[in-house]
């Protein structure tokens, strides 16, 4: 048989998935057990449309969505235009007009991901977005699959390239925030407003996805802790190597006795850490369970080919409950109640990048208040710097987060000492 | 509903079934939408039967393959004994008598896979052995689904502990193979009798079920070169270390424009290489394809739990059929006419370990005869060794199999030169 489908927009990524349809024709119908049809292609308007006509491109172009949602022939509607709306707008009626959905749309799905996943139940359709989460890496059909016998205790997740890439370069180069941010726009790595990437956010939303998969809970949004790479400076960099770490941006998703904690953090990982080598625009996800173990998954987090390949990938498997008439399973089955845990049982290791005059004594008022909050030094790195002053880098061991947020708020009040930075260590 | 499952042999691996079952009860129900009971348990005789009984293990053991392939009630037979037989005459029973098979028996799978999957089809049950290859890492089923819609055109793997683990010890501690064999022996890494491990035979048989995964060829277990790490000294380990390379045993799956090729062989990769980092027993199979790109699945390659987990993992995946009371699809769909690749489309760089007199021409002549085969030097390192001796390190640039065997032939023919050693460059 054959399974039309239809895309929303045709930018960079919907155009990887004709690529793959001619290039791997044959194993593609034999694994979807159909012909994959392209029916038709939903763009911005005329002027588009004539475009891409006269660019070679011979699809079925349309400005009007409606010409997809009122298409009985058309079985699975592609969405790659990104952004919230008219995506969710888009997304809502094709589920409601019964057609299955994929789309890649991570900032759409973290927010109002769990909306339209009732809205596809109630329809008895699949919403899939395997592409939604380090693009190429099929993380969530692993999570969904191979760790159904398994339960995950934690994730670590480097999950977005821009910033993974400037990290890179201001680790391995020895560049600035400012250097790499530059570098990372020349390539086209960075957006005219690379807020998202350089400030958590893109990997927060990734978090919350994650968190579904993983743990079967849904994290909001705004209740994943994140912190970008902007304050990071050379000064740090050369501590954590002279400490025997890496900095990187790293998304974290735990699950303790009292519940479930997300954060998108800069983080000093262990120099022989797994995570440690992800290096540029690649992605990887390093899981922790009681089954496997520790596994990781790496692999590119975007481009066009990568996503696509998971996008048709997602039509596959939906095509396999087509096929057979049948309805079609959800992409995943995990849910439980969301609880949060409690913020004295998340213990980790901190880093205090401290600045203060060099005199005699200094060190010892922050044994003194560290000692205060019962929390002990793990590495301790002094050194001498210009003008009489002193820099002061502390690894704490593990405390909690009400002790780290309290260290920080004494060490800051801490007359004649400068609280230059605190970044969490693996 | 409730599956019954019967496992054959209660050894380390099989007793972890029962952990995770009771570990991840809820979630494993939930996932297979159906209690997965542990019926029976084969073990050898009444002796071993009476001594789990004193354990406390309270399973219906029998010492009668007869009593689980005459149950009607049991729906799922997991082979966890190993070897080839009795465990081949078992699962052949097993599927003629319509229950689905699990295995994590590498070594059977590898070598007649074939006759035991036409015998699951003809009796419309399923064969799944997701922990047969990379024991926890979930490598079987990614292959099977998320690259259905891409096109892999090369597999390198780390795909056996023990010699991964000895390996590293000679790269990191500078150890003699004999020092790092004793060790793992020390361990319980490696058996009595290490040929398996250390000479690549074990990660050969896991090739030949890669090959059928990645590629939908099966490749001859006796077509895959396979050679170990016994002869690697402390001087190739040196030698790789100034070169910029690590040693690791690896395997390698490629598809060329002629046909399919694999080999297990200690390799030089980058010291930048993702897989370079994979260190002691852990896996990792590294994946190039003309959608995904590069990708990495990295876990433990056995273990009691991780073996478990992905066992499990293929009980609810098969769970998923059997309640729907639908035939369950079999493990692996992707299957092509197995073609070899001609030796000429087999191209790569090797690096050769000469030693010869230490005096002026002897290079000179080594150049003459790479000239001769049309194969040019990357690099050289030459020192001076005691008695007038000197060592030469060759990496060449890429020649072709013909090449590489004309060129040993004719090394080790010439007069005064030693061919101490070779071995591919990646």
């Amino acid at each position: 048989m054959t399974i039309n489908i239809a895309l929303l927009g045709f930018g960079t990524v919907a155009s990887g998935v004709p690529f793959l349809l001619k290039e791997n024709g044959a194993k593609i119908t034999a694994a979807a057990n159909a012909d994959i049809k392209i029916a038709k292609v939903l763009v911005k308007d005329e002027a588009e449309k004539n475009a891409l006509l006269a660019e070679g491109k011979a699809y079925h172009f349309v400005t009007d969505i409606a010409e997809i949602l009122n298409d009985a022939s058309i079985d699975i509607v592609i969405e790659l235009m990104g952004r919230i709306e008219p995506a969710k707008t888009f997304i809502t009626k094709a589920l409601q007009a019964k057609k299955h959905v994929v789309s890649a749309n991570k900032d759409l799905l973290a927010v109002h991901g769990a909306e339209l996943l009732a809205i596809a139940r109630d329809n008895g359709v699949a919403l899939y977005y395997e592409a939604a989460v380090a693009g190429g890496i099929p993380i969530l059909r692993t999570l969904a699959s191979a760790y159904q016998a398994d339960k995950i205790t934690k994730i670590l997740a480097v999950a977005n390239g821009t910033s993974n890439f400037m990290m890179t370069k201001m680790v391995d180069e020895g560049w600035t925030y400012d250097e790499a941010l530059a570098e990372a726009s020349r390539l086209g790595y960075a957006e005219s407003d690379p807020t998202n990437d350089v400030d958590g956010i893109d990997a927060a939303y990734k978090m919350v996805i994650l968190s579904q998969f993983a743990f079967g809970m849904t994290i909001n949004f705004e209740d994943v802790r994140h912190e970008g790479i902007r304050h990071i400076t050379p000064e740090d960099v050369t501590l954590a190597q002279k400490l025997g770490y890496v900095i990187k941006l790293v998304g974290e998703i735990v699950e303790r006795e009292s519940g479930i904690y997300a954060e998108v953090v800069p983080t000093f990982l262990p120099k022989n850490h797994q995570l440690a080598t992800v290096n540029g625009v690649m992605n990887a996800v390093f899981v922790e369970s009681i089954g496997i173990g520790e596994a990781m998954y790496y692999g590119p987090g975007a481009g066009q080919k990568p996503t696509a390949t998971s996008v048709v990938a997602d039509i596959i498997a939906l095509a396999h409950g087509i096929v057979k008439g049948e309805k079609v399973a959800p992409f995943n089955n995990f849910a439980r109640e969301t609880v949060y845990a409690k913020k004295e049982d998340l213990l980790d290791k901190y880093y205090f990048a401290i600045e203060t005059e060099d005199k005699t004594g200094q060190l010892l008022k922050l044994a003194e208040l560290f000692e205060a909050e019962n929390v002990s030094f793990g590495q301790v790195f002094q050194e001498n710097l210009a003008e009489n002053r002193a820099s002061i880098a502390i690894i704490s061991h593990q405390m909690d987060l009400n002790q780290f947020d309290s260290l920080v708020e004494k060490i800051s009040a801490l007359p004649g000492f400068t609280l230059r930075n605190t970044i969490k260590v693996i």
